[in-house]
């Protein structure tokens, strides 16, 4: 054969599928991901490339370090340290290209062929496509609404191989459901008692609209803990700019390593950007901006949500972040729903993809961040029409 | 264990900590492989990062298609097509995050562990490191001045599981070595005849300040051709844009899928950048400028060799590119002249890195193109009182 078993064993991406046909411009599209534009500070970051042009040169465009630009790594750790009482250094910060990359690179020092990876079921589907690259068998364990099954969790702990954990506990993505503060307690003590690396990726942190922040799972805590960031959901998803946070040396040295063989570092003329806006802007009053904004169309869809669906359809309430996760009777299909659902004009995306491994499921992901909140309630209205 | 196979079995970079010795800012160093600062037009790039924001707005800072931005693919293709009779139309083409990341991607889609991939010997060490991932068979292959041997290379191809084989046709790194017309036509009748992938990465081929440029061995010939190319060594290498181009459609396919798992696309503020300023500036007579100062500094860097080297030892004389690869007589040790080097201050890259195997070899690289003519010559002059 020509090809790699590993890209043989990849399905085709289900949702750039579901994207092409929902790109209608009368269709209203609640499939999509995207940050909403407010979040990309547009002039702020004009004068933040001619201001690194003019004043630092040539480095802004020359090849560099593949661990990342030093004034962005420190940014990273003073805000970690300051939020949430860690005690993170430069030294433990690797800039990456989006967290996407993380998630490959995590994957790529970790996993032989046949290696366990727990993931929390529905999970992130780039996740599992990143992870599907290194032939793992996969160990879904139910993400229940205070965060994953604490048996089954232990139950896959104790399998043999078990290299890593993924969980997204903050507005997970698909559900928008958020781990509990005992929930994250008891998670950690499980991780500490079985001496597993376990990935916290935290795309949607900033963006709480709602209740109180909680301390990370097992950031600051765990020997083997890996916590992932990005400025993809709060400054611009397109310069591609994530990091991975671990204070575990040898994974960081691994982990540089097959960053520097993957693509040798991350575009440095975009760290000098976001790094100058960063220090030439108030972050969190634009942060700020964005929350207040989905909380807004997120309190625009749950309640046009109470309005019109029937009450055999259940749906998360998530207190930030992007989606909303919507669960039909047993036995429904969320895909034949879809395609009612296209008839009436209304996309989303039905949940198949966030499995690794179920078909047909009864669920699926709406993002509200892409609309006014009156496109919002009547895109809800049609797609109610429909369960 | 804790950690993957692959990792534990690659490398550490050679060239990371001889970089590190050489930062000596009273060395003289011919050991980097960074483009002249001359060849990033700073001012140009400066105005269409402006001009970008102004006029596209929100799209260069949003998520993007995997597949790269359409008016940079489209200029890559008409480029290739004028200069080199080819047919490529923007969908052959997949913009990469630096063409280091197109070598994992082809890697990533080709090979199981165990798998053969061929290469040239000496050959390019970022090459080496991004295959060596995927935990291949190398299969080296003795480069002479005229371009790979070809009774070797027929051996190789005999083998089986040979997935690919990775050539630098042109200004070859670390060589400097060319492939005569001849050699490639008799390497293409090799690669039709034993249906083989065929990897052409040509980072260097504009920056030919000597006879004649060459048509490629595979691209346009050869069904399974792939052929890399950059902006790092014409524009800035900091952005990390390169490109694969194939017109293997069930291939592209895959690294498409491949390039979404590893970062779901590259930077397209990046990417719009790049286009608009190729679209608003000569960028031949850009290109022409560093070539010219290329040649000024080859030209300084031989004249120099010719008058103080001995005549045991033998080097290449490269018709562009960027290096020049120096031979001491069988036995001795490029290492041991290294150290002996550092000493009279000056550094260069010892050949070991650069084979897939052999350690403590009789060859070293040379880079002239960050040092002016004077430095050149009196650098060369203190490496010779070692040899």
């Amino acid at each position: 054969m020509r090809y790699s078993d590993r890209i043989l064993s990849t399905p085709s991406s289900f949702i750039r599928d579901i994207l092409k046909v929902t790109q209608d411009p009368s269709v209203t599209s609640f499939a999509g991901g995207l940050p909403n534009p407010i979040s990309f500070p547009q002039e702020a970051l004009k004068e933040s490339a001619c201001r690194i042009i003019d004043n630092e040169g040539g480095k802004v465009f020359q090849y560099s370090t593949t661990e990342g630009h030093l004034p962005l790594r420190r940014f990273v750790a003073d805000k970690y340290n300051r939020n949430f009482g860690l005690n993170i250094t430069p030294e433990d910060i690797l800039i990456t290209t989006g967290s996407q990359q993380a998630l490959d690179l995590i994957a790529k020092v970790l996993l032989n062929k046949g290696d366990r990876v727990i993931i929390e079921e529905p999970g992130y589907l780039g996740a599992i496509q990143a992870f599907c690259m290194f032939e793992p068998e996969f160990m879904p364990v139910t993400l229940e609404d205070d965060g994953l099954n604490l048996e089954k969790l232990e139950e896959a702990l104790k399998q043999e191989h078990v290299k890593f954990a993924y969980v997204v506990p903050n507005f997970q993505n698909p559900t928008g459901l958020t781990y509990t503060k005992e929930r994250r307690e008891a998670v950690c003590a499980l991780f500490d008692k079985y001496d597993t690396v376990l990935v916290e990726d935290d795309p949607y942190g900033e963006l709480r609209f709602k209740g109180e922040k909680l301390p990370y799972i097992g950031a600051g805590k765990l020997a083997h803990s890996v916590l992932l960031g990005t400025f993809s959901k709060t400054v611009t998803p397109g310069m591609r700019l994530g990091f991975v946070i671990t204070q575990d040396r040898e994974l960081m040295h691994h982990l540089v390593t097959a960053k520097q063989s993957s693509d040798l570092h991350t575009n440095i003329f975009s760290q000098y950007m976001i790094a100058d806006y960063l220090a030439h802007n108030e972050y969190q009053q634009h942060v700020d901006k964005i929350t207040a904004l989905y909380r807004t169309q997120a309190e625009a869809m749950l309640s046009a949500m109470r309005e019109y669906f029937p009450a055999h359809v259940k749906y998360t309430e998530p207190e930030g972040g992007m989606f909303i996760w919507v669960t039909l009777p047993e036995g429904q299909s969320a895909l034949d729903l879809f395609r009612k659902a296209m008839e009436k004009k209304v996309a989303f995306v039905p949940g198949d993809p966030f499995y690794a491994g179920k078909t047909n499921v009864n669920t699926f992901r709406l993002n509200y961040t892409n609309s006014t909140p009156e496109i919002i309630r009547e895109g809800i209205r049609r797609l109610a029409e429909v369960l």
